[in-house]
């Protein structure tokens, strides 16, 4: 049953007024970001979307994604009105309530968490792709303001979008021309968001954001456009509604006081008894797909040389063949990752993301909420850029993501520091919930991928550019936080802990040393997070002495990850990158910042004082 | 003298040739981009820009930044003909030259480290605006890919300099239609990126790149346009001049073979015997600005309540007083921050950079070659989205670059984890040439923040949303690497590290402890980067039991640091977050994470076997 639309308009009264009281009983929050949007979000939830307030899956749907996440209170507040959670709206902000300051997975409808701004529209452009892939009929909503539109991942995703002809997805933007120090760049002038939307390909309607007909008439223009995603850009006023908020600066993430301050506000607003039942509505069900583990065998020979980046594509390719859940994007480096080679099995689950990196881990967050593998692969220093996306998809608690780095480290030789990875392992170790896993040959690659696909939430595996020896036999396995000992005696005077790259240069320089009559330990760490505790301590205790050696940075790396478990059990020396490299030949570069064989049998003669 | 075009297109094929020769003698790199933009080089480095080959100082010069990195053999090249630099060409990418395989500060002609894509054109705004403020004349010029546009943070740099009126700012885009693994995503049709500049602000020429006499004309109108920055896009061909490299897929970052292949090559390039003499030209001198020491007084009483991002301010406003050096950006937070109280001494050195902190951070780069001592403040969770661009500001080596972060950890309470910094430390610490400060109060805050300001290089201050009770006199110094031992006597039974607001929890542990005749030493660890491994060593010498203590993650901050330093003398328990925070009261969450001073005394407690 359609509802009218002065019944929508005082919906959004009702909802103005809850974000009021809600953020006054909290003392903090953004009550002015939610007036401006009230209209909006009374449209989307009460007539536009086709949802279902019983079932947060979103699956044969519209989904709604809050971009400004500040926004939170009138998103709950939505979702009560609706009858989708049953919380009570004043334990916003409380600890232990789903109703956060910012949307996090805490609630069940709030499918990435946002917050930091700039970020929805990527995922919601992921979504609306994995919805062209199945065929699948939900739009996608993504609800932006004008203050995070200047952000350049907000451009990536619009050009992702237009390239990709995303026209099941539909963005606001909601200008309501005030940031949190003062005014945005352009305040109330539409036209250059218009402009600038358009010239990234979108179609557009620029509307009267308080006016719900005109809103409603903008989203059925959306609904039948064809081709490319629409933006409604909705001039709105901060503060709506109320005269000492509306259009003022020095509101911003500040609630009206309680009490007499907030009676005025919502007297101002007026009463607004009305109750707008949702009725559940979905979208024919697409046609299932068959669930399938990702799952692989590797076939190498014994000794053969490969490079763990290109073992990760082999496994990209063969994991997409057994499940049809494995999908994959990259930033225009594909034929060096190797992640081009899911094209050689499942072309159709490959998204070029081209050099947009914050925008490609953002459309995988995207694929991950719509139950897919999702792999995004570039150079291992190039995740950096994407840092903040993927600290909030780590808040976002998603099914699978796997982020996959190559080239890591100081062994890539002469491109130089640019494209040197070097602070990676810290940066998605630093991640409270994370996996890092870090192959040492082809076989283990292969199967740290394999075991990358079935462990959930954020993972991250770090491949290397040169060719290396086949270490493991095909059948070995890699469980998750172990490690594996591939040297070791009754008489290790030291341990080496190694991983990637420096696992070979730890095998030769034990064999350097066992010439000398000295024996060590040598640790594969394949498994730099969660880390393999009870193997590390028992060679503290047994060997008395550890290096770690990395082709990463000593800071933050696997060198204090080691030493914070063995700390008051055994010195460890630390080798790692301390100074910034220079171009060179990998084994230069290796030798130079002392982490190749000769460098780490130094190391252990000097632990052991000969 | 004026140079003919005829002669500027006869250096570009000379451009060409030894481009193709270096990589070729390399055996890495990328030609076919240099071939591309020979003609854009040959007529700004022969004609265009003013410049004294004598000093690469760009003091009074037109400036050149290379943003498209992976063409640094024609940058060499093209120093190398300009008599600016006399290196071997032939030694480029070889170990210890400066001709590295992407522009790196060890040639004393690069501004700012490229290859990490979509940066240069913020240095080089940042560097536009310095000349605006000082009122000097010469002018920027970046030099930008077509691949690399895709990047967002091109668009964040484009908005900044058109909303700033940058009109001494030129980009030239090498549209060479192909990319790393295929063509781009508009490939030739240069209207895409024509909308998209003017939307952005810029005024636009649309030109055959190879054209000599047309970028001269786009040049010319460049320079004489007023009050925006000018885009010059040029049409032009990957590989130019090689029938078999021109316009032709898979030959991205990979050199012609030695011997016959490059013969060949050079064949087709044909002959190119010309030499310019490039004569000094300047512009007048800039008015002088004295030399002043950024130095500051604080003036609080002893336990006087203020929060470190309120005392990072006032320090701000005094060093800016007392330096006409200093300046300061800020990405929409500044009255969270505090940065804004810059405003108060120099308000005229205060930027906007609003949401985009990508742009921020380059910016602020660029400002720190102009000799500025660039702040750039923001939350400091939101320095995870600039991380790839703090890396490469790091890999820049600035003079002084100060990136102050607010609101860190978990003690902002209620607005939850996507505003909360949990992995900035471990972020800071990783990059191998960095300096780390993290103040407890107020008079450490300002201490600490002049002390970056004198401290070379990139240098992250580290500051917190709660107030804090001063707990040093006025006249306290904290020197680089050093600590302050608050607590501490003969029988200390353990040693308590910690720093910023968890400093007046050990403190209060402290106090519990010794009630029940614990004695705790206690350390304010304020210099994270160098750590005072002097008095680590000692503590964990005579105390024989540490606990550390940060509102961070447990992976890769403090905790980690200290492991590293100690281990094999003490062990070391370390308390920080380890699950992804929710909403709630700051105290409410420090309680959860057990990084209070009930869960310090618990630790300590434990630690003992009590």
């Amino acid at each position: 049953m359609p509802v009218d639309s002065p019944t929508l308009a005082l919906m959004a009264r009702k909802l103005r007024r809850h974000s009021l009281e809600m953020t006054s009983e909290a003392g903090s929050g953004h009550p002015t970001t939610c007036m401006s949007c009230a209209e909006i979000v009374s449209v989307l939830f009460f007539d536009e979307m086709r949802f279902d307030p019983q079932d947060p899956s979103g699956a044969d749907q519209d989904v709604f994604v809050l971009s400004k996440g500040h926004a939170a209170p009138i998103l709950w507040a939505a979702l009560r009105e609706a009858g989708a959670i049953h919380d009570d709206l004043l334990s916003l902000r409380r600890y232990g309530s789903p109703l956060e300051g910012h949307p996090t997975p805490f609630s069940p409808w709030v499918r990435v968490a946002t917050g930091s701004l700039g970020q929805g529209l990527s995922a919601s452009a992921g979504m609306a792709w994995a919805r062209k892939l199945d065929r699948s009929q939900g739009r996608v909503y993504a609800l932006l303001g004008d203050g995070e539109s200047a952000e350049g991942s907000v451009w990536e995703a619009a050009q992702f979008a237009s390239f990709h002809a995303l026209d099941n997805l539909c963005a606001i933007v909601d200008m309501n021309r005030l940031g949190q120090s003062g005014p945005t760049m352009y305040q109330h002038d539409l036209s250059v968001y218009e402009r600038r939307f358009e010239a990234f390909g979108w179609k557009v309607a620029v509307v009267d954001g308080h006016d719900v007909a005109a809103l409603r008439a903008a989203f059925a223009r959306a609904r039948s456009t064809a081709g490319a995603p629409f933006a409604i850009l909705a001039r709105t006023f901060k503060g709506r509604g109320v005269s000492f908020l509306e259009d003022k600066e020095g509101w911003h993430g500040k609630p009206v006081k309680k009490g007499e301050e907030l009676q005025r506000a919502l007297a101002e607003i007026g009463p607004a008894e009305v109750t707008i039942r949702v009725e559940a509505r979905r979208y024919p069900a697409s046609a299932a797909k068959a669930a399938a583990a990702p799952t692989l065998t590797p076939e190498y020979e014994p000794g053969e040389e490969a490079a763990t980046r290109e073992a990760y594509g082999n496994a990209l390719a063969k994991l997409a063949k057994a499940s049809p859940a494995v999908v994959a994007i990259d930033g225009d480096t594909s034929n060096s990752t190797f992640s081009e080679r899911i094209k050689r099995t499942a072309p159709e689950r490959y998204v070029e993301g081209y050099i947009a990196e914050q925008n490609m881990v953002g459309v995988a967050l995207g694929l991950a909420t719509e139950g897919k593998i999702a792999f995004a692969s570039t150079f291992a220093c190039f995740f950096t850029r994407a840092y903040d996306f993927i600290r909030m998809a780590a808040n976002s608690k998603p099914g699978h993501l796997v982020l996959a780095g190559s080239h890591a480290g100081v062994s890539i030789g002469e491109d130089g520091p640019s494209q040197m990875a070097l602070e990676d392992l810290a940066m998605m170790r630093a991640l409270t919930e994370s996996t890092v896993l870090y192959p040492s040959d082809a076989v283990s690659a292969e199967r740290l991928v394999e075991l990358a696909a079935r462990t959930p939430g954020v993972v991250y595996i770090r491949t290397s550019r040169p060719k290396a020896k086949t270490l493991y036999s095909n059948d070995e396995y890699f469980p998750l936080g172990q490690s594996k000992t591939l040297r070791s005696s009754r008489d290790d005077a030291a341990t080496v802990v190694a991983a990637g790259v420096t696992v070979h240069e730890a095998l030769a320089a034990h064999e350097t040393l066992l010439g000398e009559g000295i024996r060590t330990r040598v640790i594969d760490l394949y498994s730099v997070k969660p880390i393999d505790e009870e193997t590390l301590t028992k060679a503290a205790r047994e060997t008395k002495r550890l290096v770690t050696v990395e082709d990463h940075s000593v800071f933050g790396g696997i060198g204090e990850a080691v030493a914070g478990v063995v700390a008051g059990l055994a010195p460890v020396t630390r080798l790692g990158i301390r100074k910034m490299p220079r171009s060179g030949k990998p084994a230069e570069l290796l030798a130079v910042h002392g982490i190749d064989a000769a460098g780490i049998a130094a190391a252990v003669r000097k632990a052991l004082g000969k």
